[in-house]
């Protein structure tokens, strides 16, 4: 199992606090010695539309790099990858949104050039060997639209795949996904590459209205073994203010060490580094491994 | 889909603030009002262990009772089914927990004297026509004694149903199961069962890990049809103090009907039922529905 730790993105980018780039910086040392090796670090985005990522670049600088670690810019438009260049990343991460209405009110641009763009992205990122994903953001639900076609997703998935995108991560933005909906939209998925090559697929859930653990396990028992989750589980929601954020990085390694299956991250590492992400933050996290330790505990007995 | 409602019961023997009698009738004439038809309504345990819960007869003797509810009442002794039936509960249920040190420190008696008394209870209860579960506590872990070994779990089962039990809830008392194992349980239940009358199966989950709901969802992919679950997941853990309670009957709701199941249970009448129980316990509930709302919302396009 392969988990890509997105907190210092997707995590920092919803709080309410702004936290200094040497905290950030941190953060991601702190992840990488609990076993993280792909973290999406920063995000180029204009800074004045999310200031929580302003310091992307500085972010990057600082970052001591390991080799064994992949790191993950996340780019919205040609801009935004241009920067990503600069700042030497490991990877990309191009988000689209599925439907039309969100693609509009949070990237100004409507969901077809998006994926124009995003093609283009890939294609020139594919041309200079750097590897490339591309998020379809809202895959199972719109906050504007309500539901979403799947067929879009697939139609989307497709085309990432064509541009040369080696992974698709289907996101669940608002955090409304169910098992049996992730089932049939990775079953479709299957079906349309089936006997040919398609994208890795990879997952991202929020835990906004608690079915995100229950639906990585659904996209688990159909082979997906690339899942996003946040330390802490910080990150919440825009459009849901009060709302949780991310499934919780060190919530999903017990869920998925005790199913037998083997993370490479350090359980107990990752309490300690949410522990200081929630101090730095100045709130309780929403992750609960925190709150009620691992399981048989060390100190079973007592 | 039967969900049985235990916030008056399990949801608030482990919260911090004693709800006077007058409040939980109103919690329970709410949850009824919500479309609940099966309530744990009140525990018949000695009311100095269980201070939350010596009320139990005044509580009885005050809901507005209804012909299609069924009020159960938590029997851990000879002593409390004999106070069950003064009471006149609808039904029973006696918690058996499957670890010999949880039930010695818990009920101060090994596993096999109270799986003795539990199998007593329920021949009694079947001799006078009045139904009667057996809850199967620790059933996926125990705080002091880590694994259980699942054919302890059979075993009890086994001699429930023998008893006369027509339900048993296996309990996953403190929060540590993963789908994989519910699975297992399950399947090897099914198996022991196979060609002969078995009890109908139950599952009592609590997210203090944040695996409760995927375990909700494995045992509806077994077939299992009865689900406990407390309004506003209030309930906590006695091992774990910041720990989250039960699964929240709202959120487990939402989960199963967008994965097309009936409920018979009205969303919004929880949410607020919720919100009551929150204000009255002076704390924000655990359950995520009260902060993000359905989907897709009434309210979708603003």
């Amino acid at each position: 199992m392969e988990i890509i730790e997105v907190s210092p993105r997707d995590g920092l980018q919803n709080e309410a606090v702004l936290l200094p780039t040497k905290t950030k910086v941190e953060l991601i040392g702190r992840a990488v010695d609990a076993g993280a090796r792909r973290i999406e670090a920063v995000s180029f985005v204009r800074p004045d539309a999310v200031p929580a990522m302003a310091d992307a670049e500085a972010v990057m600088a600082r970052v001591r790099r390991r080799p064994d670690v992949s790191y993950i810019g996340l780019v919205l438009n040609r801009r935004g990858f241009d920067r990503a260049r600069e700042s030497a990343v490991d990877e990309i991460n191009v988000v689209v949104p599925v439907s039309e209405t969100f693609s509009r009110r949070n990237q100004n641009a409507g969901a077809e050039s998006l994926m124009t763009m995003a093609e283009e992205v890939a294609e020139r990122a594919a041309g200079i060997g750097l590897p490339c994903s591309i998020t379809l953001a809202v895959a199972f639900g719109c906050p504007f639209e309500g539901e979403v076609d799947p067929e879009r997703v697939v139609e989307f998935s497709m085309r990432a795949a064509r541009a040369g995108a080696r992974e698709v991560a289907l996101a669940d933005t608002i955090g409304v996904a169910v098992p049996a909906q992730v089932r049939s939209t990775l079953t479709a998925l299957r079906a349309e590459f089936a006997g040919r090559p398609g994208p890795l697929l990879r997952t991202h859930f929020h835990n906004t209205r608690n079915t995100g653990y229950a639906n990585a396990i659904a996209a688990v028992d159909l082979g997906v073994t690339r899942l996003d989750a946040s330390i802490g589980g910080v990150g919440g929601c825009p459009f849901a203010p009060q709302a949780t954020g991310n499934i919780a990085t060190e919530d999903l390694v017990y869920l998925l060490e005790r199913s037998g299956f083997e993370t490479g991250l350090d359980l107990d590492r990752l309490i300690e580094t949410a522990r200081f992400l929630g101090e730095a933050l100045g709130r309780l996290v929403p992750a609960l491994l925190p709150r009620a330790g691992g399981f048989p505990a060390p100190a079973a007995g007592v």
